[in-house]
């Protein structure tokens, strides 16, 4: 039997509350002193935690694949992250928080240069946000349809924006309208499947015009057009789990990325604080909770061994907050590694605590790597998480008889 | 390659002996004085076997899921459980220690209570046994055959009973004579594709038969058939394995799982002393014995952690009889969790030991859950434990040149 068939047949409902933290890419690598940032973090409440809690290490996809955000999070939602593919326009629309529908296709745009013809620079000296966002403005106002396909368009940092076409008919089976090197010739997207063909020539329009837009806008005189995507069709939360889920994330991205697998998204403001405070505002409403906490991942991605350090400490502070709200199950994990020493994420299983009423209690020193490994649940796939979560709520059912 | 045909294509036979000793349901979490039920039992010769053992934690199906003894029992003997369906029908009819053919169909059955066409009692009072019993009696005197199909049943406890259906052309897609509440009008099976016709057929016939038969004997007046199926299609494991395998067992349902595997069924006693020596008789006949425990799982399932522990430090004290045969490959270990505190089975990993010329000895402090997962094996899918069994007996061929 599939994955899920599985989990839709043996999953039920019950009153129990699940709350599963998400500390961004917080797993790292020894650096500092030989410490990981988890322990050089002075986090009493968690250590504590991990005494009295089950602990384990998920490897976000495979052994040694470093995950994107995307698939990092469809793991942990309890997806199988390479069945699931969300294209790279549908996640920058993500990103940059646009609504995205099922009828749209959504692409990755940069504004470049182009000099009679040829590409010369790809990302148009890098012109500042500002300038984008006054570029974006005046095509916005001035191309709103191509045929009976709706244009709409979001600016991103710098040379980058996001542009949604939505109509009927629409299909992302189509080539990056894009050189990839600069000294070649505009390349128009193409159709790579019959059912492409209006979406390649909206989109090669699309450019046409805007370069008549832009034609005195130079160095921003033409756009690239990359990574058209559909909306991924990935069955709800609720239709495989069958839990009530929710949202608290700052980023929009990571908003984006639950409400892909149908997770109500919750307003809440820019600090930690305000996260828990959303938490606690709507603990009665749901039973499945995704508290998602940004930083600890943008320091890693910065090289930023100290503050990404702190972040782990203020999350820690908070903690007792959270615990008071009793959460049936509770696990604090990350996405995936995001080491301070490679400044980027990477393959490295990530921290996993889990504390139910009928979980071990590991006597682990600390909630680190080194600890976590020593763990009762071992090292396991990301996306079996869901299926522990689940099972510490009572929430699966004896498979057979 | 798929994983039988590996295991087909690299096994080999030898003079080695492999015995597999399962405590059903021995896994256990923190309960009494905050331990599990294998921490509390006293066990010098299980502990200072681990000490010279491989040692590891088994899942049995995956992270998170709760078998039944059904999907448990074929994982530890070697094939994955998700592939084979054990049909509820088939496994209460080898729950009672009847003999299933590849022709049959077998259901459960329950006494019920009818009333003026109205299911007004499930299970009809939950009728003493020994009624249950004079009944069953007086319905097979009467009614053997239904056109070309033999009726065979036999009495469970209370108001069940299993009914096994007999004859060319039978089908198991007939859905249940069941309506579920009470209240609601009596509900007669229907095939649910066309060759289940005469299923469906047959045994409409027999509900109404049986409703003559019982027509003066409320509360016992009407029976509900649920859970009908055939007996599975399991290639054995002398042709995937490559064993001899024979099983001891002191309940039917044990016996009827190892006989759906092609195992041969040993005679034995009601005790453990019986078991281990039905063992010793046999031991020049075979070269694989699962030798099963079923009280671990009984008085787990009631609560009883003090019986539990006994059982266990009943089975340690017979252990080095077990150990006088001298077996190449030893396995200690459970089909699955039943702690005491749960009441019930569940979905943590299970200890698993294996003694071998070739194992690592762990150099362990005691048989529990918490020091085996400190093993060399680490946690692992049950279904491998089979390959490791196989592979410490020589008898795994290599992979590849």
């Amino acid at each position: 039997m599939e994955r899920e068939e599985l989990f839709k047949m043996l999953t039920v409902r019950n009153e129990k509350k699940i709350l599963l933290v998400v500390l961004d890419g917080l797993g790292g690598i020894p650096f500092k002193d030989g410490k990981t940032e988890l322990e050089a973090a002075n986090t009493p409440n968690l250590d504590a935690l991990a005494k009295e809690s089950s602990c384990g290490l998920s490897i976000p996809v495979r052994e040694g694949i470093t995950p994107g955000s995307g698939p990092a999070h469809l793991a942990i939602f309890g997806y199988d992250p390479i069945k699931y593919e969300i294209g790279r326009g549908i996640l920058e629309a993500l990103g940059v928080g646009m609504d995205v529908t099922k009828r749209d296709v959504a692409v990755r745009g940069n504004f470049a240069t182009i000099e009679n013809g040829i590409i010369t620079d790809r990302r148009a000296g890098r012109i500042p946000t500002e300038v984008n966002r006054q570029l974006i403005k005046e095509i916005s106002d001035r191309l709103k349809k191509i045929d009976d396909v709706e244009i709409i368009l979001k600016s991103g940092r710098e040379h980058r924006f996001v542009l949604i076409l939505r109509g009927d008919g629409l299909s992302d089976e189509v080539s990056d309208g894009d050189p990839e090197k600069e000294g070649l010739p505009q390349k128009l997207p193409q159709p790579l499947a019959p059912q492409a063909g209006k979406t390649a020539e909206i989109a090669s329009r699309f450019i046409k015009e805007v370069e008549k837009i832009l034609k005195d806008k130079h160095p921003a005189n033409t756009v690239l057009l990359r990574g058209f995507s559909k909306y991924p069709d990935i069955p709800s939360m609720e239709e495989i789990f069958k839990v009530k889920p929710a949202a608290i994330a700052t980023y929009p991205m990571y908003r984006g990325l639950a409400k892909l697998v149908g997770m109500d998204i919750l307003d809440t403001g820019e600090s930690l604080q305000d996260e828990v405070n959303s938490l606690k505002e709507n603990w009665g409403k749901y039973d499945f909770f995704y508290l998602h906490v940004k930083k600890t991942d943008s320091y890693g991605e910065d090289g930023n061994f100290e503050n990404k350090v702190k972040v782990i400490e203020e999350f820690d502070a908070h903690l007792p907050q959270i615990l008071a709200l009793k959460p049936d199950v509770l696990v604090i994990t990350g996405d995936h590694s995001t080491p301070s020493k490679m400044k980027s994420h990477s393959w490295h299983p990530v921290p996993f605590l889990l504390k139910s009423s009928y979980c071990f209690n590991d006597d682990l020193k600390a909630f680190t790597e080194r600890e976590c490994r020593k763990g009762s649940l071992g090292v396991f796939y990301a996306q079996e998480g869901m299926a522990l979560m689940l099972a510490n709520a009572l929430r699966l059912k004896k498979f057979g008889a």
